[in-house]
């Protein structure tokens, strides 16, 4: 299957008249392996090349991992010594014949550790941006793709639906966040879950992009869960938000709107749709309600290998949704130094419409 | 504290002729604003450059984390449409005056995504590798870092201890590794563990940086397990190798070898010393019992905010070492295709000598 990506990967390549593509540890080297390997101050290096077997750049100490490619790979293996590595690096560009040659890079993922050694190698070569050749690869999931998706949204709602009943008024949002990753794991998660938990309450909530703090869950409070779980590499991306013991009216209210916005952009997806148009429907519901300046992001993002990837669901993004396709729905409310609200689903286009992974209730409930 | 780190950073950077440096989300990052970023498609720099506030862009939706820092920054925000980002890049480096000026980089940290935005806006600009300039800042440990390592070392210590009853013969090397993080969690980690504990029984250990997988533990096998746990964003990284029941004479013998080359590895570290003697005293034990070839990878590296970073105990590092560097001992042995050993310690230096902070018995202890 992996040998089928790749070939994929060179046809596109031939297309996009790049000579070779570099792929530093990251989703889309696994992706074209199936090899898991970490960024680390020891530069590792995939060329994909057309014609040509790819060539791996790698420490000695990760050899081991060579016998896992699936397909033949050229390898260049360095020692412990620095400046030994430019000259490795070198050797791989002069078999592969990629000086003054089209080197896409990815960059997103590179890091200019391992692309100053492949320059370095190759003086005279270009390096444009093969972002969309390589994120085309991975946009459309297939069968066994949105299985294992569905698996860690399964995984991910079994988790939080473990840990409600542990949440206390006076509880950290740290506490909260470690019991809710124990319950991951336990549930079945990857041991690398796909990103900490957000457990935001009060006016944490408030930042889309808050880290639990040792603020403690306060009577009053909307709390925001932001949690995924990993399965086989797949992730999921879920948010639901409760209301610690009564809530004001207001906030019931703007919970409410979120869950209507939701439901709005959920029902918005199908092949041939613009990705703009499910941001759209998620945001006029939110505008028609007099909130919409307090909604501060993007409606949703591509999710698969990675937390947040193509297509991303924004209002100036035409891009057509096609089946396979797969992206959240996570439209908020954000009243600054007060609360916030986000409700968060994953979806996957199908044939005919789009199919919603995750079922958890997205009513307010109360808690603690 | 974070302001001292700042102006540190400057007086050394007027020493080494550079106009500014960039940072993307990472350590160095948090080290220098106690404020924590993470790694996604849009691009968040800290510019750095003596004489002006520094300046940061980042998205709207990440200008709640602004009020965090603890010294004034001009702050340079963007939408979520991407095709305004280089004009908000383009801002910060005029409103810095740092066109055609050297602006310092971490190759280790920075991604391109980051470097070409900033390079769009300062066409002119050199761009000097500042890793030397910047891993100095975070080389020597103060007290109140140490203490947090100290704790790292004890939470990863006592989870270990804590999950070591629950070995069985027949456990995956995933599920083994999923009940460790839980333990982590559970004695108190940081949510964000450092790393995923690499766990590898029989063949799997003699691969230095295996990924757990669900090869079932056997009678016979060693287990290497190689974990650590985080608290308040320092870290740490141990290895303990086990028996699984009864093992082979030569592999106990191999981990007695290591247990004594990581014991003189410990007592070899002082101030003065140069890191390359570190390497040497675990090897030349390894080298005279006649294992050398199969010791693949340097003693250790430095540890702190991050799992590797400088000093490296390498033969060739001629740096000395001096009080408050912070290092792991971990010499092994790899017998390809059968078993493998590592035994990892943290070392921190003090005025006098070194301070071993991990205590747990390194003597091969039977489980399952």
């Amino acid at each position: 299957m992996t040998l089928a990506r790749l070939n994929n990967l060179t046809a596109s390549m031939r297309t996009s008249k790049l000579d070779s593509v570099i792929l530093n540890p990251g989703p889309t080297l696994t992706y074209l392996s199936g090899v898991q390997f970490h960024l680390m101050e020891r530069p590792i290096v995939l060329f994909v090349a057309p014609g040509h077997d790819p060539a791996l750049v790698l420490p000695e100490l990760e050899l081991p991992k060579v016998d896992l490619f699936p397909y033949k790979v050229q390898v260049f293996a360095y020692g412990e010594n620095p400046s030994e590595w430019e000259n490795v690096f070198r050797k791989a560009v002069q078999a592969l014949g990629l000086d003054a040659k089209r080197i896409g890079v990815e960059p997103r993922q590179l890091r200019l550790l391992e692309f100053c050694y492949v320059k370095a190698g190759a003086p005279e070569s270009e390096f444009p941006d093969a972002s969309d050749v390589l994120s085309a690869l991975r946009l459309k999931k297939d069968k066994a793709e949105v299985d294992k998706m569905r698996r860690a949204v399964k995984i991910a709602q079994a988790a939080l639906e473990a840990t409600i009943p542990l949440i206390k008024i006076g509880m950290t949002e740290r506490e909260l966040s470690s019991e809710l990753v124990i319950q991951l794991l336990k549930n079945g998660s990857d041991p690398e879950i796909p990103f900490a938990p957000i457990v935001s309450g009060g006016l944490n909530g408030a930042n889309p992009h808050a880290s639990p703090t040792d603020r403690k869950l306060q009577t009053g409070d909307l709390l925001v869960v932001d949690w995924g779980a990993a399965y086989e590499g797949y992730i999921s991306d879920l948010t639901r938000t409760f209301a610690v013991g009564v809530v004001d009216d207001e906030y019931q209210k703007i919970h409410k709107i979120v869950q209507e916005a939701n439901a709005a952009g959920r029902a918005a997806g199908k092949p041939g749709v613009p990705c703009a148009d499910i941001d759209k429907a998620t945001r006029d519901v939110i505008e028609q309600s007099g909130y919409g300046k307090y909604f501060t992001h993007r409606t949703g993002h591509g999710i698969g290998m990675e937390g947040h990837e193509d297509p991303y669901m924004r209002r100036d993004n035409l891009q057509l949704l096609e089946p396979g396709m797969a992206y959240t729905v996570e439209p908020g409310i954000y009243l600054t130094g007060r609360n916030g609200v986000r409700i968060e689903d994953n979806i996957v286009i199908t044939e005919t419409g789009a199919d919603c992974l995750s079922d958890m209730p997205r009513e307010i409930r109360v808690v603690g």
